[in-house]
């Protein structure tokens, strides 16, 4: 459904890159459930440019105006509405692109698609500036996972060769979530953070950029949710996950590294532990079968280098027809990683609350109703 | 929708891997298609078992039973249904295994999410045996697309280190699926073939298994199909994709490699060649921001070694509530990729179908497109 | 999406009329409730031909076969999959009709929309049987809503300007519904159904038809189930009901009647009686905003006389493009309405059960689960 | 999906009544297509209260705000969003009757089905304020249809016995419905349209209110398009209009009059005329087996009278737990129909248009269709 997602909570995405706002309309939320919206706001920060020296500098309010779904601080359980207005858009920097298609990007296939008709400012729905209302949506969705102990967080796990720690995939600790989101830079590792942010400051100052892998995690899931075939956690999460611009790969639990495993190592022998069924290993990252299984849920997401790179590159005249270079002026991350993070975490949570509400219904999941 | 998948071609997919049969329902064909259906018995037979020595030596004559949306050799354009007996099924191997559940199978996950009500013997509904139908809806849209010259094929990838030649991402002959598709062991190079057989053949020996990387490639998609976001061409093949049991990853293009790519080598420079657009690397895999650009499709699917292997394993005992040991007699392939590898075709193709009809809608409604 | 329908439970209906077999797959179904298929079996013989006097002679045992879905008794929760025989069918009857569409019947809508390739026997997709997978799915939703107490049932309300009496709006009582089930003729006053028969029986002797409305109650619903706008009651009831051949309109409550009536008669004022919330009228149907108010539910169907009738008729030769004569062989009732009876009820169990699986989840539903 | 609706044309529509804004997100739009939004707040104005003596004295703008979708006068093909904002609000009418509700109002079963936590005011997303972005939604797709010469329009068929002429079945010429979209009372014959608004002045009179029966025609719509069971024209069209408040039946073609024809009479003979197959009759309404036979669309939609009516009733105190009086106070129409009439209009063009994109997808996919 193009810019719409989900069954049970569902989300639909509208605006350009240079209209009048971006938004998302929610539907299928529980009622009565508290918002904390300075809480949103902060986390909607995470992804808004001008944070750390990394991004662009592009400044933006990005104070999400509430329009429909909340009354009195919680969830009517109707559509709830928000916009947050582009501000400081200068259309100049790229309208004349229109007929040069920039590399990495997709101009030229939505070119294609909409039969030129699409608005090419700044990517017009392409942009990556969509993501700030899936942010807006998934901040949402973390506070309703929180009220069942649910909680999501993300790190950058590796940048042009640089690795950060990755989580501790059976004993992890949400502690870290917080102390992550806090941070300028969302790294487990300080030492190999400062390594990586080196690398892009390389990139910046060569006109290049860097892409990178993001490791999400979430833990308190509880066990037993979710279906086979093409309904499972792992359908909906990458089907939500491919939705961030950039996002080139997604992997669950041992993932691609399991293509060297033998199954002797790669399953993972249960346990009784206090009365509970554990592993003292989880390379199924949580899910089996596209059910959850209790332990912490764990992908990664590899997410490409920065597009919008200032070197001339070579590309087409699509009006005429004939080979032709483009410049990108303006202004671009080198490296879109630390930004991409929260949009990772707010994915993951629309997925699982999508899938918890299945399993829950609209009165079973806060408790509030009935 | 737990075993439904897709939008404008959309398949059901039912059945137990112990119970009368397994089987699927299409609808959104369009009508007046000519069937081959002998094709798409020799499609199955790549993903029956006992094809190669490296296969279960369950024989099953897989024959697809017409029930409906067939008529005089061509689609009706109503639904399709086709439902495959099972056959020589020993429950006695599974039956004493419902309260052990196996490492590295959804025994555990189904049991909690269906309350110990689902059907244990086999996998039940969690069965590989489920890519049976997966696999006739799939050699259907492959006839579909070939009506539009689009081929879809794949190969092994890499098994246990040992890697085979890639597609070629820009110059991709169609010829090749044909030749994989007739091989006993699906590769592109023969000696790499030879030497994966060998892993398989020590891992079957020390009674364990093995996982692999399987790549996927379709030739002739016309640009300019999919949309942004949520709807996009990888957010369809990921989410069918991971409908196959086994599958913990999937990526496009350059996918994880991405992540030590600098832009400037990641993105591909578009050129006029003979009044086309090309380019002459292909990192995007054929699609950019979810819609195709006309070069050659590519992702690659992560498949875990089989669970199922033949060691004592340590598990609970989910009635008695303590450790136990689990012991899997039966037959089990010590590696499902050569298998695997036509079900990955088979959704692949079953995304494109679905994709194009859509776009065969968008495109032909207001007659500005195309 | 044609042939499938539901959002929480799902049925996806396949078949043709003289094909091998129809079917249906139903999805969503909560796990580990026991089925009575024999009870199933005898609610799918109300709907069956060759019942009473009126029915068509053609005789069919219309025996479910369970392909999937329920083990030892219960549902799995895995895609429940039923499939019944086509036997004793002619074709020759039909075959030469082809190309003359009969007035009233989709032939001609049928031969534009699959482009002539569509099974043209027995009406093939279109035909009235296949309401029995969709009375068999109906079974399986009435022993669901059961278990909640909800009771569904339905009688001939009107027939050629004969009215039966009414279902009491306010106290229905449900021991109704199983009196009426028993009855070879659905009414509730049976010198009223004598009358109706009558009609009947005079439009057999001219070879002529008859339509009819059917009226269709629901016991027990609890109050605060639906929701505002497309997603109400009214909606999913109607988008169901209309996938009945045959049904021409669907009317809730005073329905039709309201255009007649002030608002001050139509209101249904609120009182509390022994604590809970009620109306000494209800003219709303039970439902007010697409909600359930715990009141019976209440709705009507107009069942179109049957198409089929042994009268020459003037119709075209599509082939030969100009007019002609068609002249209807085989079989026919002249009223379907007492078949169409459990084909009501079967639409509305599955269009209420979909929707309580909304409000409570599949973990809720059934409370074996968790 | 609560209120989204929509498979190929999607809208998803949010707000309430005292909120700051209502809107819809439309998706799946055909990109390139001019749009006049003149004549799209022409088209409102329609609906907007104080439009004639009989419409409520809330006056306002309700003019569309465009966020997104609609570059350079043309549609993009990514969503487009439109928010109207709400104003003249005086929440203050209706802040203490949140315990009281009113008889005929969602109130009771809203505030049962969202635990209290929906917004009481102006009966929040139940409003009839929520049909001002249905008919946005529809004037966008009354501008798409009319690129293949669909024409849409409705009038008030019946209202207290007063029965306006009817849309000729046969040769319904669009040129009436400019006429009586121009027309400050939306009825064919004026005299009789007279007669309905004095019995709409002396309900006024007598503090009541009056409903009616809207009939809807479409012209141009071309045949084959639709499919069999549940996803015919019929059910599309019912799922739709029964979300616009007040509607309680939906009839097409000769409707619940079928119950009193014979076969003989109901069946439309079928006749060569110019080439073209027709029928000198129309009660199909336009629509066999859920599909188009290219005659004239023609259905109609029972409104109930206006709920809120300035007398005292009965009603239930839900805080207090026992019987009350409510009165209602501000500013409401004795009918809703006239405005009622373009909220159908609106919604017949969304589902025709949603049903065109379909077809233009499997007709054009093999082309062996058309």
């Amino acid at each position: 459904m193009s810019s719409s997602w989900g069954t049970y909570l569902r989300i639909s995405i509208f605006g350009e890159s240079h209209g009048p706002s971006v938004g998302v309309v929610m539907g299928g939320l529980p009622s009565g459930v508290p918002l904390d919206l300075e809480e949103v706001r902060e986390f909607m920060r995470r992804r808004a440019p001008g944070r750390s020296r990394h991004a662009t500098a592009r400044k933006e309010a990005d104070a999400p105006q509430i329009q429909s779904g909340i009354y009195q601080g919680k969830t009517t359980g109707t559509p709830l509405c928000a916009i947050i207005e582009n501000a400081d858009t200068r259309s100049t920097d790229y309208e004349s692109l229109a007929a040069l298609p920039r590399p990495g990007h997709a101009d030229y296939t939505g070119w294609l698609r909409y039969a030129g008709a699409a608005d090419p400012r700044g990517g017009g729905h392409f942009s990556g500036r969509l993501t700030a209302p899936l942010c807006f949506a998934g901040a949402v969705a973390i506070q309703l996972l929180r009220r069942r102990d649910i909680r999501v967080g993300a790190h950058i796990y590796s940048l042009m060769g640089v690795e950060d720690s990755p989580f501790d995939p059976v004993n992890l600790d949400p502690g870290l979530f917080i102390e992550i989101a806090r941070r300028d830079f969302p790294v487990l590792d300080q030492e190999r953070g400062n390594r990586m942010q080196q690398a892009i400051d390389k990139a910046r100052e060569s006109m290049d950029s860097v892409g990178g892998v993001i490791e999400c995690g979430a833990t308190g899931f509880p066990a037993g949710i979710g279906s086979p075939m093409f309904d499972g956690l792992e359908n909906r999460v990458a089907s939500l996950i491919f939705g961030i611009p950039a996002v080139r790969g997604v992997e669950f639990g041992a993932g691609f590294q399991c293509a060297g495993m033998p199954g002797s190592s790669h399953n993972d022998p249960w346990q009784m532990r206090d009365g509970r069924v554990t592993s003292p290993t989880n390379h199924h990252g949580g899910i089996l079968g596209g059910i959850s299984s209790g332990m912490p849920i764990l992908f990664r997401a590899a997410v490409k280098p920065t597009p919008s790179i200032a070197r001339p590159q070579d590309t087409v005249d699509l009006r005429a027809g004939r080979d032709s270079v483009v410049e990108i002026h303006g202004r671009h991350d080198p490296c879109i990683l630390p930004r991409a993070v929260p949009c990772v975490e707010a994915a993951a949570a629309l997925a699982l609350a999508d899938s918890l509400l299945e399993g829950d219904g609209y009165h079973g999941f806060s408790g509030t109703a009935r």
